[in-house]
């Protein structure tokens, strides 16, 4: 039997710990293919490159195991990836591990999940991973159970048309990580900040700085569950529409 | 009474004729401050700026109305915009109108909707417009009767929390257009598409390109509503939690 295929990438770029770490992890589950952008790429949404041509580099091509890096976002190296190198559909796409937190209302501006969504729009079951500790030295170790496993549920039993799954993972050693809930998207919010500056030719410039700000929504949120040591799971899916807005909005907005 | 204060932004960039003729059709509502990118930053998503520092251009600045360009994308505009210019909420947040689509599943890809998002997670009722041309000459006079009512109405009765709006405009002469329909985000796909060149040191590129696959999927949906040559708008959330998906993935996966 032919082993599954694991399309692995990530917003951090193909030379962070949280990648290295996760292709150690999904290993053992089969063929892994990278194709990871060439520098940091966080905060790039769901960002796709039309105005510069897309380039990719190829680290390393063996049996069982591919990388690549590319120059584009991550939404780019899905694109890229399952068309002109794997020329079909992996069996299950990962990205991460994002070095820091993708849970709440952060999901908006991760890279890692837009790779997550692009991956599910093409049928493929996938699954973003971001642990809580945003530093480059961060420590993955704590992860290992909860990603082996999730990845090798999610690839053994797919997920519903449609879904795909914002994994978040408390910055604890594994032992004090009390297990899985899967839950919603918790209402937070960030309050901004510039710090304005002055350049040497007397110009202001501003550097966007902020605070996340979490809600108290209830014990089944992600975030509840990261503060009380849970792995969360958020099912999420590309459907944007406020189903429950429509009736509400009709009589108003179509006889305007 | 004080006017109110409308803020607009897009994605196309400061200069582009679908911005121009968005501030014409909603100067007469209130106060108007543009703040909107100095170039193309279509395609960006829901893509902050963190790795370069942020710059703002005066263009206009009278009574009731300014303007300003950022080097930011559509996002770190509302952003700046609010936080640095305004120093508070507008009364309503505007963005386009886009020259294309950004119906269906075009809505993740789209700057023009992620600085409508960014105003709903302020607070601002947020509406985005797009028409289905994305020739730089599109003809926006068609869309003139329904984004000037669409905005009035918005403004003066608001948005329901957490809501914005999708706002589709199809490419014809007003008089063709048959009326404005509420309804949800169809799920169509992007059959996507590689074209590989050579450039002359002999390294291959690749351009991202794409044809958009309608689905069929009811009456109900934004394709269905401007196909039958309707204005389609679609409420939208940033809440992205498939709550279907919650109790059908529990058991499974909180005992991996």
């Amino acid at each position: 039997m032919e082993k599954p295929v694991i399309f692995v990438t990530n917003d951090d770029g193909i030379k962070a710990p949280g990648i290295r770490k996760l292709i150690e992890f999904v290993k053992p589950l089969g063929s892994v293919m990278v194709v990871a952008p060439d520098k940091v790429q966080s905060g790039t949404g769901h960002a796709i490159t039309v105005n510069v041509p897309l380039r990719m580099e190829t680290i390393v091509k063996e049996e069982g195991y591919e990388e690549y890096s590319c120059n584009g976002t991550p939404v780019d190296c899905v694109k890229l990836g399952m068309k002109m190198i794997l020329k079909g559909r992996p069996d299950l796409l990962v990205s991460g591990i994002n070095h820091g937190s993708n849970a709440s209302i952060n999901i908006i501006y991760s890279g890692t999940m837009a790779a997550v969504f692009e991956g599910a729009m093409a049928g493929v079951p996938s699954i973003g991973f971001s642990l809580l500790n945003f530093m480059p030295d961060a420590d993955f170790e704590g992860c290992s159970k909860y990603v082996r496993k999730l990845a090798a549920k999610v690839l053994e039993d797919g997920l519903p048309k449609g879904i795909c799954l914002n994994v978040n993972i408390p910055d604890l050693p594994e032992s004090e990580i009390r297990g899985i809930k899967v839950c919603k998207q918790s209402d937070g919010s960030w309050q901004e900040d510039f710090d304005e500056r002055t350049d040497p030719g007397g110009r202001k410039y501003y550097w966007l700085r902020g605070m996340f700000v979490r809600a108290e929504d209830g014990e089944d949120t992600d975030e509840w569950a990261l503060e009380h040591h849970y792995v969360s799971v958020v099912p999420v899916h590309f459907d944007f529409t406020a189903f429950d807005a429509i009736n509400k909005l009709k009589p108003g907005l179509e006889n305007v």
